[in-house]
């Protein structure tokens, strides 16, 4: 393998110097001359119709110079998702009903935080209660209240690309909460099925988690004299922000710049456009000066979406060897009051299964479910948690009654490279799933330790195993990533990417890339990222496309810059460009290392002799590189990512069947991330995965009793602590994509899903009790151990 | 000549709201959290030795947090010229000598202003007053004081384009105060004399003139964790700034990023590098803080650059036919206490010349002087006033003394398209100074007007003829201009261009550009500018290669996104990218308006179908396009610019024979600028020049007395009010250089020059005065007018 000297390099992020120290600035640091404060006034009952809302008071006060209700944004619909099949369903603030406890109601801006409260205190809401519901297979009920009476038919801006307005709508009458539902069905299952040595049938069930950011959620709008909008907020997809944002809005994509700030957590939670965000803007524009809307802590985890509360079915069949040979899965969520993510996940529960085991004939039919509870969206693996949780915990039961290593089991059914996905149409070019099960289970010693006599007075210790994958960026309508670098006359580079740096390293990452294809130092790369009017085009920091689609971008602009260089250098040299060579800001010609010209003497010699031009290079790449998918996503059905990676955990858990508290001793993970672009990073954002995914497991739940939040606080929400952290053991597979910059793909996502069944595993491995209910709480465990009494909190 | 739709229009500026509105920030708005305030403490002595700088007490004043002497900074010499020849002869500190009053002996940066106004009082300086010299022509006697006994021999960091160091340096005992000397000679002066039918030889000499941009001088230096200092100041030219600021702080130029605000006037004032701005730098990276100098309106009109004075020895012959068949001049300029521009300045006395009239035999020499007096600088023109006031001061003599009319003996001796200059090698392309000549003189009707009873009480009136030229654009080491072109998703534009907006329009005119070539609205293209971060290279806003240079690399940009468009857009059409036209944000087939497709489907259909291209054009420009000059400008020695403007002016003007006051009462104005990219920002820069060329032959003068400034201030500096405007009649001639983006060449600078000698002219029309001297005050008019006692002060 050719020797690297930025890319593969634990080099210490960029911004680490900024944030150590304390001067990085985050949305909430963003303070504008002669800004206003925002104020959300939101509905406390879960389903109320609104009669009438009051603002004449609360205008009048003095200091108050903007107020909205829901009359004012009749006419902005928007959501996650907003495609003629499943067309918006929210307004920024409630118009004829609110449909959850915290449903936006009516926005105030004033001079200070002190006269929005009070503005809000005076605006008097006429509400009629509604009959509410909270569980989606009591939504499902024939006489069940319905969630939305409407829906709307018609052409969506998607469609239209870069029109600013939205298409004409026809309202239609609904007759159920069915949000979204979606199948995929492969082969015969019922026929595998019956041809299966031992089928076993279960239920799973996930809650709703909350992504815990630690930065509150801030939008900070304001408009200048042309019209524009500049706003500055915490994002992690900027040109996604900027697309839905000036679309809601009607102002076309010039005009709306967004500017983000570092992001202090994010986790699929910054992903979606939010009410306040709108209201930020739309009060700023009718009161003509900046307006900051910060949301408190209590609403963060009320209002700004939760990942979605899975119920899977699972039949599975398999023959005497352990080959699965037919699934049948229902995956049914509660997405809440609004659509949100929902027809998004229900679909992704099929794409998180299929690319980890080969399954012969399968059924998978996703269903999303109107509620009465907070609405639900992208969380960190997006339906990977729910479903691995699911698939790993039954298959680890299959090999227990057959007799089989459940670590034999997954290699028996894990893909292999070449293989071609069912549903996605997309090829494995690279998998190194069978590598990471082999290595995990010996690092782990996972047969050694496993079923080996291992109680200490109350205490028993036990080991579970499980697998996961994550697609590397994916195609949505219309995004793609572009990179520009622009050579210093110094030889040093500036690199601008709309990828959004949130804590998951994406500039550094993308700097190494640009340091290594130009030859440079990565402290010669300066960054421009974060704002739509610099940067080029981006899919955003979801999806996990960083490495794979913006770092090829990235790649290619650096490529395009270096190929200018060799050219202008070249010329000087009066050398073959094939010829020449790259190293310490240095072209000089393969073996004649004296025959050299320094950058800035190409650079030099570019502007001098090549008209001007100082080396600006350009690249840019598509999620699904080959696919042509103008003017509709449509054109590439099924075509997802270019790249899947790929894990395997073992976790080693010690229970007290004292007190049923579950310790998490170790977790050993082997990723397949094709090449680690940086270890450190991508070791980073392992171990961010397992501490999120030991929440997710064994204490996260957002407590919700007729849609109230029991626990929006740090303090009552349970997010596990450093001492609940277990050692840590990473071993990476480099299995050096094809399609990706330096064979990189996905790093980072996917172990937090792979993290729920491992230890669920290893609490049965310890104490015989089969986990099919999250989080693992003493409560539950107690009950499952068979004490009648566990004496102790149902939330703790 | 095809119609265009935003170029050639008096579209509005785009600075105009924020500028009206007080929303535009100006450096002087810029203040960073935790900043220190920094002061320099100024020699009162025009030439003593610095014996000793005590600081100890100023360091321990609480709340200093920098301290700088002479002593910190020896090792940094820099100047506006550094060559082999002219080695840089200034310190950002006085170190072993003050040279002129207001030379910088120490800096202070504290916690507020009051402390560090408190820590200069509390620097004890020891000079020993040395004698002092203040007149070139005493300057250049041989026991005159030296002002530098040291001049130093080597290699400049300018010849090692990309070093960020200086080179060795070898000191060099001097023997007079010549600070540079130039000669320029072509055919046999001596022999066209003699064959001349008449002979003149006159004197003319002009004075300091002050820049008085409204906008003190400001810089806000920070540095970052990695050690990259970033500097926000009103400057002309960000890239020229950064290449001499990270060569004398000793920075890699990546690490020196340049914001500038906007500028609210600079009038070549701003060009240079000057000593606050370096200390800015140092005391914040001796302080750690960002540190904020601004200088007072004093210390703006002392201490920082004045025009230079001239004296210019002109003897001219011509033919009975008024052809001028012989020149000698020689050109001697006070470059005060620094070398400054002086070598520049003293060649442009030709360069300035050499493009209006064919002179068949000339012999040029230039010289600058060093003296005590305060430093000389690039202002307006920069040698254009000073040589055109002498030249046709002196034509006009000639052609009373033959009895010709003088516009008729400019136009006999006028340069015409095709002809190449002496001593540059540039051919002018374009020349519409015969028509400039002969339209200037049909709409003021100069022959009908001139030599006519024209008296009233003690009021006469007269008409004053006179030409100019300036180049588009010129070549200095090592620069170029380039620009970047980013389409947004809605076809909207932002333009990059390191082009500086100081109040000429170029913003705007730029953005105009853009706009034509990409089929947009002005009001659809974004700006980003000023800042080397983010813009690439610009050869800066001086030279006048605006519209040439910066232009035409603007033009270039937008051509590649244009072409980029068309490529996408005929695969989408399945048309012929030749047949394809741009309007109205659509590509359409021509003939076939309706194929058409919107840039917004075309940009989509780039991402979706060319690898995620959102579509990024870019484009350079040198400004002399065709040469090579790496590695050394020597290499295109003489070649100067790709184009000239030219202009002719008639002065109208009333001297009242009791009070000497002179009022201008109309200028009339013919520019050929080559096409107008902006008819208004044209006239507006003409009727800008024709303000600051009243000032400067009628009014403004540094009083400066034993190297004291006793004028420093708009109280007693006699800037032309509102009031003395005269009225303005401007017309452009469109000579349509095949060089320029759509024929655009120089707008804006040239008329400055053509005041001086169209004012002085009309007076002598008027009076029968010849001013020889300027300003023409009272004063000096009664004297010429042969009052033994005008009763006035010398300075008003």
């Amino acid at each position: 393998m050719e020797k690297f000297k930025v890319v593969g390099k634990p080099l210490p992020r960029l911004d680490a110097g900024e944030k150590a120290s304390g001067e990085g600035k985050f949305s909430a640091d963003i303070y504008l001359p002669g800004m206003l404060w925002g104020k959300i006034l939101r509905s406390s009952h879960p389903h109320a119709r609104v009669l009438h809302v009051d603002v004449n008071r609360a205008r009048r006060l003095p200091g108050v110079k903007a107020v909205l209700t829901g009359k004012d944004v009749a006419h902005i619909r928007y959501a996650f998702v907003d495609t003629p099949r499943y067309p918006a369903d929210q307004n920024p603030l409630a118009v004829t009903k609110a449909r959850y406890i915290g449903d936006e109601l009516a926005a105030v801006a004033a001079v200070d935080e002190a006269t929005a409260e009070e503005a809000l205190s005076l605006i008097r809401v006429d509400l009629e209660p509604l009959p509410a519901v909270f569980h989606p297979e009591k939504a499902l009920l024939p006489d069940a209240p319905l969630v939305h009476e409407l829906d709307y038919r018609g052409k969506t801006v998607w469609e239209e690309w870069g029109a600013s307005g939205r298409g004409e709508f026809e309202p239609v009458r609904r007759g159920d909460n069915i949000s979204a539902r979606t199948s995929v069905s492969f082969g015969d299952v019922e026929k595998g099925l019956n041809q299966s040595h031992h089928v076993r049938q279960d239920r799973f069930e996930t809650p709703a988690t909350a992504h815990c950011a630690l930065e509150p959620h801030v939008a900070v709008a304001s408009f200048d004299l042309s019209g524009k909008l500049t706003i500055h907020l915490s994002s992690m997809g900027i040109f996604y922000k900027r697309f839905i944002l000036a679309k809601v809005l009607g102002l076309s994509l010039g005009k709306v710049r967004i500017v983000k700030t570092y992001v202090g957590g994010a986790f699929g939670g910054k992903i979606d456009l939010f009410p306040y965000e709108i209201l930020a803007g739309l009060l700023a524009r009718q009161a003509g000066k900046p307006v900051r809307i910060e949301l408190s802590r209590e609403e963060v985890f009320a209002t700004t979406r939760h990942r979605h509360p899975v119920m899977i079915d699972i039949t599975t069949g398999v023959a005497k060897d352990g080959a699965i040979l037919a699934q049948d899965i229902a995956f049914v969520v509660d997405n809440g009051a609004y659509r949100g993510s929902g027809p998004v996940v229900i679909f992704l529960g099929y794409t998180f299964h299929i690319p980890v085991y080969r399954v012969a004939n399968i059924r998978y039919q996703g269903l999303a479910v109107y509620t009465n509870n907070p609405v639900k969206g992208p969380q960190r693996g997006h339906g990977a948690p729910q479903i691995r949780f699911a698939v790993d915990s039954q298959l680890c039961m299959i090999a227990d009654e057959l007799g089989l290593d459940p670590a034999d089991l997954m290699l028996k059914n894990a893909r292999e490279k070449g293989d071609v996905l069912y549903g996605t149409g997309d090829t494995l070019h690279s998998c190194g799933l069978k590598e990471c099960i082999e290595r995990a289970v010996a690092i782990s010693n996972f047969k050694g330790k496993r079923k080996m006599p291992k109680s200490q007075g109350s205490k028993r210790t036990g080991l579970g195993i499980s697998t996961c994958s994550m697609f590397s960026g994916a195609a949505y309508y219309p995004f793609a990533s572009a990179a520009i670098v622009k050579m210093h006359d110094d030889g040093t580079a500036t690199l601008f990417t709309g990828a959004t740096e949130m804590g998951q390293g994406c500039d550094t990452t993308l700097a190494q890339v640009a340091a290594q294809v130009l030859g440079l130092k990565l402290e010669e790369i300066r960054l421009v990222s974060g704002d739509t009017e610099l940067c080029p085009i981006d899919l955003g920091s979801f999806l996990s496309g960083g490495a794979m689609v913006s770092g090829k971008a990235v790649a290619a602009a650096a490529a395009d810059a270096r190929d200018q260089l060799i050219k202008a250098a070249a010329q000087l040299l009066e050398a073959n460009p094939a010829d020449l060579k790259l190293a310490d800001k240095r072209v000089f010609v393969a073996g004649a290392p004296e025959k050299a010209v320094s950058y800035a003497q190409v650079i030099a010699a570019s502007i001098q002799r090549r008209g001007g031009d100082s080396i600006v290079g350009k690249g840019s790449q598509k999620p699904v590189a080959e696919a042509d998918y103008y003017p509709s996503l449509a054109k590439i059905k099924g075509r997802w990512t270019e790249a899947y990676g790929f894990a395997a955990q073992v976790a080693e858990v010690e229970v007290d069947l004292e007190t049923a508290q579950v310790k998490v001793l170790k977790v050993v993970t082997v990723h397949d991330c094709g090449f680690p672009l940086n270890v450190q990073i991508v070791e980073g954002q392992i171990e961010g995965c397992i501490s999120m995914g030991l929440g997710q497991v064994l204490s996260e739940l957002v407590t919700l009793e007729h849609g109230t939040v029991y626990n929006p606080s740090f303090l009552e929400y349970h997010l596990p602590t450093s001492s609940d952290t277990p050692a840590m053991e990473i071993d990476l597979v480099h299995s050096l994509d094809p399609k990706g910059p330096f064979g990189a793909k996905e790093a980072g996502e996917g172990t937090v899903a792979g993290m729920l069944a491992a230890v669920a595993n290893a609490i049965y491995d310890a104490t015989g009790f089969r986990v099919k209910s999250l989080p693992v709480t003493p409560y539950l465990l107690s009950k499952g151990l068979g004490r009648k009494s566990p004496g102790i909190s149902p939330n703790r």
